[in-house]
C-alpha cells in the first residue's frame, strides 16, 4: 500500500488531497515568495491521527512540512518540492477557559482571533496579537514564537505557554499539559519546541495562558522628527505610563504607501518623518496617564483616539503597511531585532546599505517599520528582483554589527537558514544541528527549514 | 602531563583542590544524604577558564560535577565518587542595573542575596526569593529552574532569564546575552539548558530580568481547619488581593518542630491544623486590600505584620522548616507538586500512605509545607533509614495519581532520576535522552543526575 493510501486510511479519504486544484492553497505562502509543490496535502483531525500521519511518513523517508494557517513569511509553513504538508487547521477545538488559573486549552489549529473571541468572553486577554490574527494558527504562532505589538507587555509567545503537547519525528506524543506552575521534572522540551519552527517536533495542543482584560485604552499616534526622537519618547513612556501596552512605528513613506492602498487622505498633518503609535490599556480609562506623560515628553502634537473605531483607524496606518507593500510588487521581508540603543543609527544606515548592496537597482527602497518597544523592525525591500539578495545580505550584517538579531518575530524558515551560522557561530549552530539530529535523526521534519540543507538532507 | 596538572595550568594552583581536608565541603550536600569522594576541586575564575577545564576534561575523558552553592537537596551539585568537581563560585561578578530595560548581567556564582541588594539598591526587585538566599548560587537556581515563594507572582527563575551564557560538554561557549525581547534565529538553546542541572551545559552568566521593587508590604498568618481551607482562602486571595506575592502552608506539626527548634513560644493561639501565610506587596500599602480580601473570604483570625521583624518573624516559621527538621534527624526530602483541585486530597493522604508502605517503622511521619500557590509540597518523612525509599515511592506514586509532577523547584538530581521514566513514561524519556546524547555525547557532565545512569555511563 501506498503512502497516500496509508494516510487516506488514518484520516479518511476526503482529507488526503492530492489535485493540483485543491492542494494549490497550501503550497504557495501569502506574499507569493515561497513554494513548491506537494506530494499530498493531510488534513489530521487530532492528535492520535497527525501521531499516525507523521510514523507513516517516518516508514515511508517522506519528509513533511506542518502548516498552520499559511501566513508565516520566511517559507517555513509551505512545502519546498515533493514533501507532504501536514495541515493543523482541523485540530482547531477551543477549550473552557479556567478562570481560577487563567488558563485556556487550545488546538493548534485554532486562530489567533477565535482564542482572542474566547478569552474575552471569559474576561480575560490572550496576552498576543498581530495583524494575520483571523488567519494564523496558535500552533503556527508557537512553532515561531510569534510575538506581535503586545510582547513590549506581555511578552512573545513563549510566556503564554503554560503547557504543551506535541508529536516528535518518530510519532511519539509529549503530553504536558497539566499546567504546572512549577515542574522540573526531566528538560524542558516544550521549550525547546517552541519556536523551532516543526523542525523537532508538531505542536497539536497548548495550554494557554491568559491576560487580564483591559478594556479600558486609548491610543495615540505621534509624529517625531527622527528614529532617536521616538527612541527617547518610548523610554519616557516606559517611566511615566505603566499602563503602556504596545508601542509601534512607521516611517512617512511607509504611510504613504497605506494612505493609497486605503484610498484615504492623511489623518494628520502636517506630516513627519517618523510615527510612534503608542496604545496603553488598563482597568480604569487610561487617558489621562497618556496625555500627561506625552505631556511630559515634550510632545505638542499627537492623534489621541479613545474609542474602538478611533484605535482600529490608527492601528490600520500601522497593520495595512503589508498588504500596502504588496500591492506595489513583492518585497524582500526581513525580520530583524536591534538592541534600542542602536535603533536610529540602524534606520538611518538602511537606505544608505541598500543604495550600495545594489547600485544598478535604482528604484530600491527600504519601508521599514515594527515595533518599537522590541527593537523589533521589518525590513522590506522593494526593488531588487526575487533572487537578487545582495540587498539583504546587506542588511543582515548590518543588523549583526548593530548586535541585533536576523530572526525576531517570524523565524528563520527557509528564508534565513543560511544566514543561521553567521548570526549564531559555528560552535553553537553544530550544537543546534545535534539536536535535531537527536529528534529527528531521519531529517524527516521540515527539512531545510531553520538549519540550511547540508549535512541534513 | 596529568589532568590536575593541565586544571592547574587553566585556573593557578591555589583553585584546584585535591587534598580531603580542603575538598571535604564540596563533598556532601547540605541535608548529609548525599555525596562522595571528588577526583579534584576546580574553581575557575571566568567563563574562559570554565571552558578550558570543561575542554581538558573531556580531553581526559574525566565525569563533571558542577557545583554552586551546595544548597541543592536532590544529590545533583554533590560528586557520586570519582568526578571533578568544578565550583562556579568565583564567577561572582554582578553588573550594573540597566534602569531603561529592568535588567543585569550576573555571574553564575553570585549568591541570590547579593542579586538581591544590587536589584534593591537600583529600584528593582530580584523577583525570585527562598530560604537558602545567603548561599545558593543564581547559576544553581536557573540550572534547577528554582522557584521559591514568589513564584506564584512572578514565575520561576526561567522566568528571569533575558540572556544566558553557558559551557557546552566539548567547550564550546555558548553566548546569547544580547537581550533582546524577540529573538527566534535558531532553536532556543538557553531554554533547555534552564533546568537541565549541569548535565546539558554549565551555566556561566545570566542577563537577569528584574522586577518593580515593592516597598509596601504586608503578611498575615491565617490558621485554617484544613488543606481544603486553605485552598479555598487562595483562590479568594488571588481574586480579591491583586497585590499577592505569595502564599505558603505549613501543618500544626511543622510549627511545633520548628517552635521548638526556636525555643519560642508559639506566636499564635489556639493551634489550628493548617496555617497559610500571605504576603502582599505593592507601591502604596496593601494592608486594607489584603484585610478587606481576608474578611469577605470569613476569616476571622490572623497575625497580620506590616513592618519588616514583624513579617521576618512570620516568614520564619515556614523558613526555618528545613533547618529545625535536620536538627531532629536527616529526612527524606520529597519535592513534589499537585494540581491545586487535588491538593487537599494529597495532603491528607500521604500519612496514610507512609503508614501503609512502611509499617515496620512505627515512628515515621511527614512534615509537610510549601508553596500553596503553586500546589508545591516539600514533603520531608522522618523514620525511613537512608536506604529505605519505600514510603518515597509510595509518596511519587500518589503524586502521579493526582496528576502531580515528581519535581517542582528542586530538580530531578540523582535521588529522583530512577523515577523520571515512570513520570514522563518511555516515549519522552528516550527524547530527553537523545538530546543529553546530543550535546554531552560521552556523558561527562554531572552523569547518573536527572537521566539514571543506564545508557550513559
Amino acid at each position: 500500500m501506498g503512502l497516500a493510501d496509508v494516510l487516506r486510511d488514518v484520516v479518511g479519504p476526503a482529507h488526503v488531497l492530492d489535485d493540483p486544484d485543491t492542494t494549490a492553497p497550501f503550497e504557495r505562502d501569502w506574499t507569493g515568495r515561497f513554494g513548491g509543490r506537494a506530494a499530498l496535502v493531510v488534513r489530521p483531525a487530532d492528535t492520535a491521527q497527525v501521531a499516525a500521519v507523521v510514523a507513516a511518513c517516518a516508514r515511508a523517508g517522506a519528509a513533511i512540512v506542518p502548516q498552520g494557517g499559511n501566513t508565516g513569511l520566511v517559507g517555513g509553513g509551505v512545502p519546498r518540492g515533493g514533501e507532504v504538508v501536514v495541515s493543523l487547521v482541523r485540530l482547531n477545538a477551543i477549550g473552557a477557559v479556567d478562570p481560577a488559573l487563567g488558563v485556556v486549552e487550545v488546538g493548534a489549529g485554532a486562530t489567533l482571533a477565535a482564542l482572542q473571541q474566547t478569552a474575552r468572553a471569559a474576561g480575560f486577554d490572550a496576552g498576543l496579537d498581530f495583524g494575520a490574527r483571523d488567519s494564523c494558527t496558535i500552533g503556527g504562532a508557537v512553532a515561531c514564537d510569534a510575538g506581535g505589538a503586545r510582547a513590549l507587555s506581555h511578552g512573545t509567545a513563549r510566556t503564554r505557554v503554560a503547557g504543551l503537547e506535541a508529536v516528535l519525528a518518530d510519532g511519539t506524543v509529549v503530553t504536558r499539559m497539566a499546567g504546572l506552575a512549577k515542574d522540573n521534572a526531566g528538560y524542558d522540551l516544550p521549550a525547546l519546541l517552541v519556536g523551532s519552527e516543526g523542525t523537532l517536533g508538531i505542536v497539536t495542543r497548548v495550554l494557554w495562558r491568559l491576560e487580564p482584560r483591559f478594556d479600558a485604552r486609548v491610543a495615540a499616534l505621534v509624529p517625531v522628527a527622527s528614529a532617536d526622537a521616538a527612541a527617547a519618547l518610548l523610554t519616557a513612556l516606559r517611566a511615566e505610563a505603566p499602563t503602556l501596552e504596545s508601542c509601534d512605528f512607521f516611517l512617512d513613506d511607509g504611510l504613504e504607501l497605506v494612505l493609497r492602498y486605503q484610498r484615504r487622505a492623511s489623518p494628520i498633518e502636517p506630516r513627519a518623518p517618523f510615527y510612534v503609535l503608542a496604545e496603553c490599556a488598563g482597568r480604569s480609562d487610561p487617558t489621562d496617564e497618556l496625555a500627561a506623560a506625552l505631556e511630559r515628553a515634550g510632545i505638542e502634537e499627537a492623534l489621541i483616539a479613545d474609542d474602538t473605531p478611533g484605535r482600529d483607524g490608527l492601528w490600520a496606518l500601522r497593520e495595512l503597511h503589508p498588504d500596502a507593500i504588496n500591492a506595489v510588487a513583492v518585497p524582500h521581508k526581513l525580520d530583524v531585532g536591534v538592541p534600542l540603543a542602536a535603533l536610529g543609527r540602524f534606520l538611518d544606515a538602511v537606505p544608505r546599505v541598500l543604495a550600495e548592496a545594489a547600485p544598478d537597482v535604482p528604484d530600491a527602497r527600504a519601508i521599514l517599520f515594527g515595533h518599537l518597544g522590541d527593537g523589533n523592525v521589518h525590513v522590506n525591500l522593494l526593488g531588487p528582483s526575487p533572487d537578487d539578495e545582495r540587498a539583504d545580505d546587506a542588511v543582515l550584517e548590518l543588523v549583526l554589527a548593530s548586535g541585533g538579531t536576523i530572526s525576531a518575530e517570524h523565524g528563520v524558515g527557509v528564508a534565513k537558514a543560511r544566514w543561521l551560522e553567521r548570526a549564531r557561530g559555528a560552535g553553537e549552530v553544530a550544537a543546534l544541528r545535534a539536536l535535531k539530529r537527536a529528534l529527528d535523526p531521519d531529517g524527516i521534519l521540515n527539512p531545510g527549514a531553520v538549519l540550511p540543507s547540508p549535512g541534513l538532507r
